[in-house]
């Protein structure tokens, strides 16, 4: 049940549902697990940045893992445990381990500056949460501001065996991929499992480049998972005449700051969780925006049937 | 011909054409100036980023600036103008207008953090470079690092008559169009021309939001034009119809460090500059990469005849 | 026993204490709690980042909080409460303030940019923990990246009533405490408790412009109590005449990534605390500084009885 | 007459003087010139960011460069060459050599991020100005925001024969220099000059740690060639009573935005120039700062007679 660097498909990030009044939705927890699953993704990743990690206490925090892990059967279940110090990273890790997890994401402090810097960092990571975790590295640049090149990321998978995945979101990122790819072609990297993320904008062509998968948010997950199959198939036009249509949607999610509220409000549209609502702070989509959402729905509904939300 | 704040449409964001051995392509300057005329551009935005203005010498940004200006007849031409001092600055300003410009633009430096810092900024500029030049504001918080509020881009307009335009590329940027429009109508700012840059990444709602046109160096800006008019005769159908084909090139052009490498491979497949060539230091298109452009191009020629390039 | 805006003195930042391998030092705690307060500190600032605070799982930081504030009797306790979401803040805010902590402390996280964003963040911190809880508003851009004007500092202080105290560590920052000070004066400032930190390295002169005292960790927080009572008792000779003596290792402690090393190397010297060992990752002094530290300590002791160490 | 490897002492780093109008201080220039060069430095730095560089047109940089190299005789002249493109920076490289100078100085973008873009980017620089002109690398992480491991330093002097002098001000630098210094000793790095800036805040240790001299504008050159001096000739406790008495007027200057402003406001009350003006914009000094120069000079002069200035 271990997350390892065979790991392929879809791994949805799992926003944290809410009812309006800021409790927590138990019955859209469940209802969105069961979908998500469903719809075939492998995994599910929580507690990250759009699942408002932060918004939750800690008995929360461990009741909804719990929850969803119990729920999720033998999908896999990856836990965000980017945190300020190691002590709280290493108490995150282990319960989240304790509690049935695949294994656990970091993503380095956006303080970190030189090649070295970062290695060390997650050495002294793997040393805090223990060897035998399987851990996801996290590569988003535009939003931690650490900019690791294939060369460091290839020297932290290397230093740490319990490094399984690379979740990539560098923008550009294509050529990464390939170097990446190249590393293990030639044998100076042991291989891992690539999904992407970076809201999707080019999973398309992410997956010609090598990648494994998907771990985004995009509202359509099960899209993402036809993506992945059929770009895994060799379908190619089809896989791009699919993007291309839910394209306009996933750029328009691609907005820092109200993407979480454009996906929530998607995803209660289609019935997936009860509210769109956020804890605060949360970002808010004004009439102007929800209508914009409407009328991309309303055209990607000519070509997709699972927009038309009547 | 100064610019002013009822500029519209779409004033393109000008390479500079290069030989394969660096010297500047003056064949390829005056035939891509008379096509991005010709295709309906307002005018022209030169020596910017996308410019590679810091690979010029003075003398050789002198010349291409008089240059374009001189072919461009009638057509507008803004000269970007930031530099790291204001004697510089002053400068370009002051050199460019006597060349014929109808206007400089001004991007602030990656140090301003505070409201007030921001208002000084500008108010130091206009000081250095005089009251009497038009200039345009730019606010791109992704490249530049500095985050301009809907309020302090007031002050700015307020307490300077001579900012007439913004290059609009905040991100996500909708709501900022909204309220700076609700400020003019409210009646607490005067009118200025908003031009949209971000590759046009969200130009078919940033048009819906108030824009008045686009800043932008997309490879296809006839489509731009197209666009432009579709969204201001209210054919919102046709404008999305005629945006959503082209999005998968204009999202695969954001790419730092090579969007230009992409932009200038287009225009030079479409026969409007001679070479793709940038001067050192410049993002290199792989093979892969040229390959994925091809593939889009196809794509897209199946509903833009501007694309089938053979 | 709150704090409020009427508190002057120091406030002594003060590390954890460590034995060797890595538990925390009780004996030392209590030793180190009671040296301060018999040395004249008015009070304490614990957990925050010279506290290793990060370093500490839930358990420990709550037991030595409690252990801390129960033996300081009357001096007042300041607990730093910054976190990366407002749940743990409240949690942490809330078991302090039930601990019998005198208020908490507040640092602004370093995606802030704006004028706004950083008032809209105060807001929120207080409606997190509570409009009941004494908050201490900690400005030092050098290390959070984030730049308060003294009108936004205002802005702060006006709207919410539970910011009663600032810890000051701009650099530079006279400028900034008399225009606060001046604002004040002319009504436009409620009054608010000045201490500055920046490791003491200004407080000669930030006392005579206004401040109340000091709130950092240098390792002789006796001197800081003589250099504080000085100035307000207008000695200003004799003040600097004890500050310009300290100043060389008050320099030699400014210094990122390994000053809380020469802190506790030194706090450790005087027999204050048991160890200088802090917890991984922790920077180190090498045999090179710690000669240097000897040093500077020999040259102090030529004029400052208490740093003869034998 | 060429900077080389050999360098050492005090390369002071010069102001522009200027009138209170605004104009260029010529008479000022060629005292302030005599001044630091019958001081005993060995050379000047000049049109770097304390030379308000940005604040000269392209002619009045090139004739204040002519008229100090033509003034300096034998002493050695590093005109500062940063500019954000290659074009800029070769124009300023090679007519500076034109006009006589010993060498140049180049600091990095402050965009550079990770170790390989850094020595990139100087392997780029190089071969932009030519490898003819030796070079001062500038390290000085707290102003341009860019990290360089000693290990990056290391692979910029090996790839560039050029590279002849470290303007070391990384803050904390202690271990830097040691680290540098045994590279060469094992005889992994050629020897280079190491010259101390960061306003000298930490110079009588990093001379022990084995620097070569300094490299910053405090307003007492002709102290910090005798504390070179007496460093290099063993004389520790001389070295540091002659450092300590300065001290708090070096850290005084140590302020980001007016330090500027108290160095040519003490050079202008030592005579050496004739007005303390700045051009526009500048940090000032206000009456309260003002007077804690003149309460610090005064205090300096009871030790140092160069500092009684009536």
């Amino acid at each position: 049940m271990r997350l390892d660097e065979t790991a392929k498909g879809v791994y949805v990030i799992a926003p944290t549902p809410f009812h309006d009044d800021g409790r927590i939705d138990e019955a859209s927890t469940d209802r969105m697990t069961d979908f998500f699953l469903e719809a075939g993704c492998e995994g599910m990743t929580i507690l990250g940045v759009m699942g408002e990690a932060p918004k939750l206490d800690q008995a929360e925090s461990l009741e909804i893992s719990r929850r969803i892990i119990r729920r999720a059967g033998d999908a896999k279940i990856i836990v965000g445990v980017s945190a300020p110090g190691f002590a709280a990273m290493r108490a995150l890790a282990r319960g989240s381990m304790d509690a049935g997890a695949a294994g656990v994401m970091i993503a380095p402090p956006s303080t970190l500056r030189t090649d070295d810097q970062i290695v060390t960092y997650y050495a002294q990571a793997v040393q805090a949460i223990g060897a035998d975790i399987p851990f996801v590295l996290q590569d988003y640049p535009l939003l931690f501001q650490v900019q690791m090149t294939p060369g460091v990321i290839r020297r932290i998978v290397q230093d740490n065996p319990s490094c399984v995945m690379l979740k990539h979101e560098d923008w550009p990122g294509l050529e990464k991929i390939s170097t990446l790819r190249g590393y293990t072609a030639e044998g100076s990297m042991r291989p891992i499992s690539i999904l992407c993320g970076n809201g999707g904008l080019f999973l398309e062509f992410e997956m010609e480049r090598g990648a494994d998968g998907a771990m985004t948010g995009y509202a359509f997950p099960d899209m993402l998972v036809d993506l992945v199959r059929l770009s895994a198939a060799g379908q190619r036009d089809a896989a791009h005449d699919l993007f291309d249509a839910h394209l306009p949607l996933i750029r328009y999610e691609q907005q820092f700051g109200i993407g979480l509220a454009v996906r929530k409000y998607v995803l209660a549209r289609r019935g997936i969780i009860g509210s769109a609502a956020q804890r605060a702070p949360g970002g808010k989509l004004g009439a102007r925006a929800v209508a914009e959402v409407e009328y991309l729905l309303a055209r990607l509904g000519r070509t997709d049937a699972r927009a038309r939300l009547g």
